[in-house]
């Protein structure tokens, strides 16, 4: 058992998106109960110019199918944003949770010195090799809008705690 | 260049937590320039339950310290938890950078399949090997505590984006 590329981005990306899940469903439940719009939670933010509760999900999720995807080599698939109810947020987690899946680990295996362009093209081209893609902008992006999905609704109200952000490990 | 244990730990803790000290520096820049008591941030909180500021950055630079260490099979040092302002704060995070970075790369690199022992003695002990204590385990915690720090301030209006969360990659 020697740490991959594979084991340090996709056992990660579903630890966090099946979490995800698990707190979603708890909101959900929370707003069920206390009668509250589910939209009052759906687009909550912590101040005006960050994205809401809809965005971060489906960003965070955007994360984990783009990074183990273009270290593997393999076409990111396009997801149209969309969303709206906790349903539509189960649905997006799930289908990027069954792409992330498929990819096979020995794609992904050895992407260390891949180079990566961020942002190609524009000003802020950036080249990155596979290690540094994954470690030091993937995975903090995704830590990013996962954990800030979790601070709305904690901010909310909503009764979860760090076991629940954490899953199962 | 292979990724090994060290380099998916140390440069991560690294580029986060300097990071982490430049959001820091642009908080009391705001509370300096809008003469807000620096308190009004440092002990501001997302919940009444939740932690706040001084001590999300605490338990961010704990991480940091105390996941290494164990890998590298060092001790962990301990510190008083006394921070009060942001100058104590940047000299917590200035002495856990310069702790993690005196942990030898050949210490911690091969510690994937050590076994790490969480919450020992405890209801809740649980075992787990290098790997997931890093990846499944300390990652997410001390992502955890960074993002909702830069949380705290983003929602009391302090003017950082998520270029200052990110650091240099």
């Amino acid at each position: 058992m020697t740490i991959s590329m594979y084991s340090t981005s996709i056992p990660v990306f579903k630890q966090l998106l099946n979490a995800l899940s698990d707190v979603l469903a708890k909101a959900e439940a929370h707003a069920t109960e206390k009668k509250i719009d589910p939209n009052a939670l759906l687009q909550a933010r912590l101040f005006p110019d960050m994205f809401p509760l809809v965005r971060q999900v489906q960003i965070a999720a955007d994360f984990a199918k783009s990074v183990p995807a273009r270290l593997a080599g393999a076409e990111v698939p396009s997801y149209e944003d969309n969303e709206q109810t906790f349903a539509d947020l189960h649905a997006r987690i799930k289908k990027t949770l069954a792409f992330i899946d498929g990819l096979p680990a020995e794609k992904i295996d050895g992407s260390e010195a891949l180079e990566i362009v961020l942002r190609p093209g524009t000003p802020k081209e950036k080249k990155l090799n596979g290690q540094t893609y994954l470690l030091g902008y993937g995975l903090p992006q995704f830590f990013f809008h996962v954990t800030t999905a979790y601070d709305i609704l904690r901010h909310n109200g909503v009764e979860i705690g760090k076991r629940d952000f954490m899953g199962a490990y």
